[in-house]
């Protein structure tokens, strides 16, 4: 979603360079290296419409059976890095009462977020993706523990509530435990409504070819999410097997490829030949 | 302690040159790059007593005001990682309900470890030094983590005990949030008495110095764990600030480290004149 981020100018040009693997390597410059580093300008030409097809990420198409989800929005996310810090100690002469250990608040706040999420469902997550101690040796009760949080939510008001909550909650474990809690905001994408009219045109060309299909909200953030701020967007899903993805499992059917394939072709004529978008 | 433990014959000396840092180096590699691969046997010698001198690495000296610490012995300890297998999904699409997160049985078994150790008190401890989460994407449900545990205790019977709960605590939560649980023991430290004439010395020459003494239980492994084995041994500790070490903030006082070098001084004078010992 960098590429899209940069067009839609969410994201510098420079920023989007400038990202770093793990490993400290910058974008712009593996581009460079592989090839890639084009001169076309990255900034928005003018659409009439555009749809995006991809697989649901999720299990609700799989699971019920239905070929086509014609996606209404984009659900909120937010990410956090939580920094917890207490003292490093050496694992046997320091007695345990004494210590200031950052999995004593860890714990709870783990749990305590996993139930902000589950009391907003069934649209409500939150995952813990990354996990850090420092320093990290084996016989010392780690210095620092940080934690990487998402919370998504579709809605922008209970989103909010969550991540309230959420912060109420790592103040309180830590300083419960002698703990310092630094929580930074790493990334923050809003709840995204798709165009209606792209909507209805994806229900149409589905319908018309006799594809199963069903209103859905998307998990994920895409491309969509950014070129939804220059242009009318809309999304084709497809059935993933039991909603693997980001994983080697990730598998989608020849037969639901094909269908979504299709329902962008017949959506995209349609639009095409539809005066109203010229 | 890799060292001493080749001498002792607790570890081959090949064992001790593959061992490997994070970075993959392996300390034979490392010994040869920095001229420190010498071509002296690393086998025991005939020592008539072996007197170690160390910080306490602990709070109980310093919190006392107690000068020298006469160690009766090495508390025991086990080392083991565990490793929680869920399935990886992604953050936003992923219903909590159906999702096999780590996390899930990861919270209580931290929780339900530093309950063991505490149960034990004061000289049961519990340590997680290092977690790591796989792949360890941000926006990713964790398909493992993996913990370093490490639990101590002087006594055999109770550290035995607490090992034994450790692993019934991880069987049930692991199976109670549909996670793999596999736990593997990396390394195991037996309790280690001292040898009672050389305890008694120290104890003697502390005393004829005028240093304010008692006697304590070292909670880290040192290279006297690995001497006793082939070798009367004993310990001297001093205070360090706060019991912190490990850390660059470790500090002894410098006529706490003088004492502690006149007490091995008189006690090895006294040990080298004593018929017994030739």
């Amino acid at each position: 979603m960098l590429g899209s981020g940069v067009v839609a100018g969410t994201y510098d040009l420079d920023f989007a360079y400038g990202r770093t693997d793990k490993d400290g390597l910058t974008f712009g410059d593996e581009l460079r290296r592989i090839g890639y580093l084009g001169d076309a300008p990255a900034a928005p030409r003018q659409f009439a419409a555009i749809i995006e097809a991809h697989i649901e990420q999720g299990p609700i198409l799989d699971s019920e059976g239905t070929t086509i989800g014609v996606v209404k929005g984009i659900q909120g996310a937010y990410w956090f890095d939580v920094t917890l810090t207490g003292a490093s100690a050496h694992a046997g002469p320091t007695p345990m009462e004494i210590r200031r250990d950052p999995w004593r608040a860890l714990t709870p706040i783990v749990a305590g977020i996993f139930g902000i999420a589950q009391a907003r469902g069934p649209w409500g997550r939150a995952t813990f993706g990354d996990v850090k101690a420092l320093p990290g040796a084996r016989n010392t009760v780690p210095e620092k523990l940080v934690l990487t949080v998402d919370i998504r939510h579709p809605d922008t008001a209970t989103l909010e509530d969550m991540v309230r909550e959420m912060h109420d909650l790592i103040a309180r474990n830590a300083a419960a435990n002698g703990i310092e809690a630094h929580v930074e905001q790493v990334w923050y994408m809003p709840p995204t409504a798709f165009d209606a009219r792209l909507i209805e045109q994806v229900t149409k060309s589905a319908d018309e070819l006799g594809y199963s299909a069903r209103e859905i909200v998307s998990g994920a953030g895409h491309d969509s999410l950014h070129t939804a701020q220059f242009a009318p967007t809309a999304m084709i899903f497809i059935p993933c097997a039991s909603g693997i993805s980001h994983n080697e499992l990730e598998w989608a059917e020849p037969d639901d490829l094909s269908a979504g394939a299709d329902v962008l072709l017949h959506a995209v004529l349609a639009l095409a030949n539809d005066q109203e978008t010229a």
